[in-house]
């Protein structure tokens, strides 16, 4: 990413003497992110071929749930234009990654579920802490970039299921939303209490896996009233 | 809220000399927009319950309610962030109400049909008025303005339904949104017209209110073409 | 359009040593745009008839299909206030267009289908080559600037079939929304190989028109996986 990145100037400007970690922790982002925009990517794709949709729509699904979820919060931030628009990188990954997911449905089917869940909990985790990250460096109230972080990480699934003509399923069920929002929480309090941001990343990001883990497997769930 | 609102500036910039009236203003506007956002977060959570969501999902639904449409407005006149990204009480006050609404809601059960009815006719009439306002404010064309102001009234309300995946209630029946528009209109007309703020605004608070209790008194429907 | 418009800065800048064709080739722009938002503003409210919506639904679906896709591509380009909403003129045509449909619904029953699919396909084809312009005028990427001239084509489209609570038709079947990809590429193409702006836009139009009727014609289909 060549062009200005706020996010950027506040890891040069704080703590940071020399430029190398800054470089080295810019790499580890961009990987982390591209690894995310790939496994969710491939999840829209699954989701659009078994809903019956055309190769136009799995793209679109594709591109959806990778790269959703970042545009919204961008738009609510104000970072404008987001950067899944500004960076084509994103977009053409998304493509590609639901493009061969569409060539290759059949090997995809055979992944073990285990393995897809493990995936979609690193992505998941990914995104609700860079969402929460990049509020904050756009100056988003603390208590506000948690819900942006959780936002990055379930926003692409809602769209997902709203152009499916379904009700989200992180609206009804599983601890996933919350997960995320509890992720991107332990992100925004790490840095409150001075955490290096590469330490608040990384105890958010395991924060959310962990929850978000543990929930599928002993088969957690929120509360609901009976109907 | 603390920071820059243009809204401010305008109201003191024209007709008043000394700041009292403005802060008077100022604060009956919060009580009103924080009276507006419960009511709206309290259906939020009601309609999810209902449709059978968990706790996040109860939660989402009452902020969505509750500050969509006025996200959305903001997004469309270019006040980005928008206020109720800004500004944490917001969404804190439609969480609250949301969490109350879940843990109460044997009790909010048993609030009778037309006190729910006046209070949301209330609702409405605030955000359509607010939102032809802001807009203004904005120097958005005043017929577009109109347009705002309906958009804040019902915008929450679509976004609701489209969540739980069925054809927004305000597109197929009701006058609802109708209402929040003319109310709109009123605001707009009466602040051509040279009405103070303070009036223009009461004006519309009253058409709106007015029109939709009439429309849920005697059932008055738009017209629609049988299939 | 009295107001500011980058893109005819681009114009005047390049090529045109006199403002003759530019004042020309801005008249044309408007009467495209202003004929593909009446014919995009009818289909709304014919669907919205057709699903039993009342007199809002109508006009909501009316400015929806005929602006919503501009909209999306404005907020995600960073043009705000989109379009539509800084210029009264567009809504108020979608508003007036919806209004006499619901008016003479019978009369726009019996305009042949053959008619319709090539009207559609008109306003199609200007609002992706207008959108993928608009695009590159704002410095996006030639890659998401053939995405952002496809969106303004279609996105209307999905936000209806999202307020009708089904699956985007675009997603499933025909060739549509490709049709538009199509056509905004071959503009962004013909603008990297040094084509005037009028010539470019002019093979991207018939690009798309050409494909979009032959996939009627022929019944073409894009790939899908049997379920």
């Amino acid at each position: 990413m060549t062009d200005f990145e706020p996010q950027d100037v506040t890891v040069a400007g704080d703590r940071s003497p020399d430029r190398r970690p800054v470089t080295i922790r810019r790499q580890v982002v961009l990987v982390a992110d591209l690894a995310g925009t790939m496994v969710f990517a491939i999840e829209g794709a699954h989701a659009a071929i078994r809903a019956g949709l055309d190769l136009l729509g799995v793209l679109v699904l594709s591109f959806v749930v990778a790269l959703g979820g970042g545009i919204i919060r961008d738009l609510l931030i104000g970072a404008t234009p987001p950067s899944a628009i500004r960076d084509w990188r994103y977009p053409v990954l998304a493509f590609v990654a639901g493009l061969a997911t569409f060539l290759l449905h059949l090997q995809v089917e055979s992944v073990p579920a285990a393995l897809l869940t493990t995936l979609d909990a690193v992505g998941l985790a990914l995104f609700a802490v860079a969402g929460a990250e990049k509020a904050l460096d756009f100056n988003i109230h603390p208590f506000m970039a948690t819900l942006m972080g959780a936002m990055t990480g379930c926003g692409g699934g809602v769209i997902r299921d709203m152009l499916l003509a379904r009700v989200p399923v992180v609206l009804v069920a599983d601890i996933y939303a919350s997960a995320a929002w509890a992720g991107a929480a332990v992100v925004v309090v790490g840095r409150r209490f001075s955490c290096s941001p590469a330490l608040a990343a990384a105890l958010g990001f395991v924060a959310c896996f962990l929850l978000r883990m543990a929930a599928v497997r002993f088969g957690w769930q929120l509360p609901r009233i009976a109907g």
